[in-house]
């Protein structure tokens, strides 16, 4: 008996944009319509992802070089998508993701300089080029996002960058949006976290009627 | 004033063949000439690539892809050149590193599959193509090997696989040896400690007649 494969939403978005409070929102959302969903994050999901995060974000490791983040990335996402994701999406369940390829066209293309057509290639081979139906992207004027998030202890080695890093995480992601209408829903995350859930909701409706 | 750049060896090897016992007592041959060595290791060598080895060797994480192996690999790779081997290098420095990027072509192409052309394109932009002067190829039968290394102690994640994975990653040494005559010297492994390091001090001697 052939299984309909589930939907794949991923979640993108800067610093203090709110995606936790969304992710919890949306996670009640989708299993309220009796949907089997997998919420995973990225770098992480997965013991050997997790384990690929603590030294990611290790501010004990500034050293780190553009191409090895960008090499520590996908080894995780390479390791999330045969290890979680496709195998939940064959057996008909559905994934939201914290986080997606994405998030490497704007951190490590867009932040750290490295080229599209490596993070391209990368994509090709390590994730067979799997894409989310849908991409809820967060978008936020950086100073707010990181006013918000000023007051969570302790920064990790990402959070730490500069202002001007963050733009370019930004710039990039909306970028990656306008090229990919189709795919990509942007919310304005200075809005009220109930208005934000709102949109999200509207955004993947139509998933729900596509669904069997 | 121009600094001579430095020579960099590269030992490689199956299990067993000796490479620890080697590297001591080429440490000691380079460094009776007066040469300021750095002695480091793949994967490993810096504070994020032991982070790295100890992901890449946890017995635990048996279902480690093929894809994140690679990338692991590399990104420990990537950051050893970055931080260490080319700062040593410019330095005038020699660089004896145990396994290089040839132990991905064996290990990660010979071994578990990974298409060449994904490795030397990974090979060009994370490392910048860096090769090794000479190559030191500890070679020996499968077999002979893995009857010395059994009283080791518990395994690794890579040291548990079957021989015939451990063929595939002679053959592949063995081919690369035979590709690249002037850069590998391909040492018979069976014979003794003192013979090995013998045919090995001959082997990079040519290093020092060019050296300053």
């Amino acid at each position: 008996m052939s299984q309909t494969r589930g939907k794949f939403i991923s979640l993108e978005g800067g610093e203090g944009a709110g995606k936790s409070t969304l992710l919890a929102g949306l996670r009640a959302c989708i299993e309220a319509r009796g949907v089997d969903l997998l919420l995973t994050r990225e770098p992480g999901g997965t013991a050997l992802g997790e384990a690929v995060r603590g030294i990611v974000l290790d501010p004990a490791l500034r050293g780190m070089a553009a191409e090895t983040e960008l090499l520590l990335m996908f080894a995780s996402r390479a390791q999330l998508v045969r290890e979680l994701i496709e195998p939940a999406l064959a057996a008909g369940r559905w994934v939201l993701c914290d986080r997606f390829t994405d998030a490497s066209y704007a951190y490590q293309g867009g932040g750290r300089g490295q080229p599209v057509e490596r993070i391209q290639a990368l994509e090709q081979w390590a994730t067979g080029g799997l894409a989310p139906d849908i991409t809820l992207l967060l978008d936020l004027p950086v100073a707010t996002g990181r006013a918000r998030a000023a007051g969570r202890g302790e920064a990790d080695r990402i959070e730490v960058e500069a202002d001007a890093f963050f733009e370019r995480v930004r710039a990039a992601y909306r970028a990656r949006a306008a090229a990919q209408p189709q795919r990509f829903r942007v919310i304005d995350a200075s809005h009220s976290p109930d208005d934000v859930l709102r949109a999200a909701e509207q955004a993947i409706a139509a998933l729900f009627e596509a669904a069997p």
